[in-house]
């Protein structure tokens, strides 16, 4: 039997996780709720769903699953409604911007037994999960350097900025989670500087448009994020892990990969436009991996602790920059 | 309205199509045909479509459109049936074994100006389409010279060769359809030298396993195909165009793209298996033209003519290699 | 003791090897001699050796060996001077654009004894080389079948071509005999086209300045060819060698190897110009191997009756663009 | 007329200066001093030149220069004697392990008006100098973010660790030039974290062997350095700049760039095995550098002060691992 998932939240990342939950076999989709109406409407026309509230797809009985791609400040709220309603929980990235919300929030699902899964989906890029499986290989022997280049194509809007929880919180967020995934041990100390060097307005609002990270662990492992919201070139998103035995890397990917040579030189086209074509696949297949977390009776991950996890990482990067000192994270 | 679309033949490449079919915003499989009907319900189910016989789908009014899958010696067949059925026409390459035949069938399908496109799926892939793109857009100037060089994984079985046309008609058609999209110019001489390097077997059937191929066009211009039936690396599948203003090429692709660094070298994974993965965008894409070309009732390209083009390239290779020399188009 | 070297020709294929001999631990230029006392006396004067003329040279005790790069129509005659006054000789590619000259030639260079080196620089260059050593360990099986790209910047002038033998005898016969070397077995048949789409000077010299030759072997090895005198993006030059158990491959060179990404895309610069900075490598390689094998007493390779197989190819290519047939090597 | 350079240190780079001044056109080694005399011998022999000791040197009116390569703890006072004695000095790197007495040694360098150049050769690779020039040419728009990933292929003895200042005086320090290089503006802070994840041994001389560290400029420019003393795959070093148009990287050297690919994936050969190999065209062009300096009177570059700044920069960092947060380049 197919899993009955419901959509909450019909914007550009709802459509992406519909076409998911539509290619899936195992999953159909059954509803799709939006402030908007004709938001919700036009994708449930196309995957033969209805339009509902919240508040119907928490009581109605077929539904399995819900989806959350709503505004974030709606999130743990709605994490804990659908906890209750006992629907699995599928949620973006994050939680909450406060942490003492996410553990609270974490706590609540915790207690109810329910199943909570967060939206990293990097983890399931084919080739960034080739290199984990490359290091659970063995090929490159104990980790020792984790280097991850993340680069927007452009910067958001002040109108985005200003709800975002700063660049931490939003971006490098995908990169901490990334850096715990590849690192295999926690992170103890967070090191970080920012600037703004891409768009004074980001700085007007009290946020930074350029990073760089250093975090160790307890045994010595060294990652390094470099973040900028500005990558002329496409969305840069590199990931490079240096061990005892070798290094494994993931590189950028393209639509399109021809090279032209002329008198000029050599010429490949720009990245991937942004994530959702670059991460096309890895959508789909985090939906297939929930789903069949719910068919298997299995704890999903990324879980909502790798979730609070990933936000301590942004707290004690914002306390670093404002110390201009590494931060322990027994600190946060 | 949504192209009603029904699928003759539930092997191997029909669940390729029918998945595309799914996927296309505009198009729904209505009914599945195949001889062996286990075959054809596992699609069936998987797209809500129906159970159907040849004859019923050429009957029923609500059928706008058929993909034939089936066995080369059915498609002439086939195609005239469902021409004259008024349904519109997508057949996997070739038409016919004989040029004959296939001329014949044209002749039909021109009588009865019904919708005949022809299955070559690799003018759709996105990078040897961004090729023709480059060529168009005059970015390497005059075409000059072609290099294809086109290797299966490995040899496939003595029934399927006997049954294949040989390696001219089944393999290199591929080949010689991408020289007539790149060249821009028909070709008039063809030259091809083949041996047996891969299974002996092969040879004791009268068919070849490795050839060489040049192409010349009446301005001068030349494409040389490199064809081998194995390729332990992959489904090994380039083009390269050169031309008065520089040169184009498409690389190979593979599923996965990290790079693994060792005290033995640099490593990255092998390519693609075969056409399901390597081309599944390409797939794609070719029944979305065709379905577009139904609802703007415009011509489908490639056609029937690039078929029976393809075909008679074919014919003439086999000429050269039992002739030891050029062999002009004028002569087939 | 260092081997003293005269060198016959100061133009600019004759300073590439004065600077060789310079570089080489056991070799000294001792005299340069040239038609422009001028020229002789730039290079002697930079490596401290004299300037002489052709006679002197061959009559001068101090004189173990002699590099000729005078005009081609002098080789042959000189090679039988050197080989009389017991010279070792290196001469550059061909002998002579006569073969009856050059076996002629190799007769007496034969019945002298003497020591006589062609000069193939490719085969020495450290990639192609390599691309060969992985061949001899096995790690491409048999090879199969074989791909030389190889195409210069720019076509020369017609003062060039008209002296040139043309492109089979004075650029395909590098190619040639790099066929013969990544094949492993002599070649048994050729088939080339050619065609003038560079420059209509060239074809008004009745010669062409593109081409596309299939040679095969005994065993139906085949070699694909690719030739062009023109390369908007450099010094074109690759080859790639198929075989039962994998591929080898070498790429282009090219002396700067940064990449620069912007909107536009990603860009690296253009290939090495021309042989001079391509094959530096390979030149001082093989004036090494030259000094090397007349310290030892050994035969030098590539040998005379390399460059006289190279040149029967290439009339057995001139003799099938004629006739539009696959001529043998039998017929030569 | 050549400029006559003496050379102080016979040891392993020291033969790679004699080759460079061997084979720069203006250049000639007249003289050669080391502790061992044999393996002064062994260089003069090769060159035409003379064994000296360091004081006959600096008396000796034929020497325009000296190049000094002997142990680190020697280069001061060699600096200072050949400065008085009126000769221009090119010295490897550093001047001296204690800022102070590298102070000390400019400062008479600077009033005796003496000529000094710093061996940092990497700013004379052909790649890592056109990365500067493509950022001179404005190819990448404002530079915001320089990566440099610096690996040696395997830790130095303990001996060498002993005397050697430690990871950021012996191996960041040319990557701290080379950050200055390519910042274009001078590093503000340092942060650095260190690690011993290679060879327990280094870490009993209170050394490290991994090492991540950001650097900061006024702007908030920054700078990630990554390094490590183990890199099973050769000696890696790359950079890579961000700014606001693009981004221009360098990617790593092989002596030997063919791909063999197989069943088991596609495989390139690892990387240069050390500095030697990896940067000949470097040592060959900052000699050059050197030499064209003296003859034309100018000051030669990188200087002095550029050591001084890359030591500088060394101390900040260490003081950063001890006190676990940014140090002000002012606090140095």
């Amino acid at each position: 039997m197919a899993v009955s998932v419901a959509l909450l939240g019909a914007g550009r990342i709802g459509k992406v996780h519909a076409k998911a939950i539509g290619a899936a076999p195992g999953a159909r989709l059954v509803a799709v709720a939006d402030a908007f109406p004709e938001a919700a409407e036009a994708i449930a026309e196309g995957y033969g769903a209805r339009v509902s509230s919240i508040d119907e797809i928490a009581a109605a009985d077929d539904v399995d699953a819900v989806i959350i791609c709503t505004p974030t400040d709606t999130h743990a709220d709605l994490i804990e409604q659908f906890a209750r309603a006992g629907k699995a929980v599928f949620c973006e990235k994050p939680v909450d911007l406060s942490l003492e919300r996410v553990k609270a929030c974490l706590k609540t699902v915790e207690e109810l037994g329910a199943t909570l899964m967060l939206g990293f989906n990097r983890r399931f890029d084919p080739h960034f999960k080739a290199v984990r499986e490359a290091i659970d290989a063995g090929r490159i022997g104990e980790v020792e350097m984790v280097q991850i280049t993340s680069r927007d194509p452009g910067a958001p809007p002040p109108a985005y900025i200003k709800v975002s929880g700063g660049i931490f919180r939003d971006m490098t967020i995908h990169d901490f989670d990334m850096a715990r995934f590849l690192l295999g041990e926690e992170v103890t100390t967070v090191y970080a500087t920012a600037s703004v060097l891409v768009d004074p307005e980001i700085g007007k609002l009290g946020d930074y448009d350029s990073a760089s990270v250093v975090l160790t662990t307890a045994s010595g492992k060294q990652c390094s994020i470099s973040n900028s919201r500005r990558a002329t070139y496409g969305y840069d998103q590199r990931i490079e892990v240096h061990g005892s035995k070798g290094v494994v890397s993931a590189e950028n990917q393209r639509a399109v990969s021809i090279e032209v040579a002329t008198e000029a030189g050599y010429q490949r086209p720009p990245l991937h436009d942004f994530f959702m074509t670059r991460y096309t696949e890895a959508y789909a297949a985090e939906i297939t991996a929930f789903v069949e977390a719910i068919e298997k009776g299995t704890a999903p991950s990324p879980s909502g602790e790798d979730g609070m996890k990933a936000l301590a990482l942004a707290e004690a990067a914002l306390k670093s920059v404002a110390e201009r000192r590494a931060v322990g994270m027994d600190e946060i």
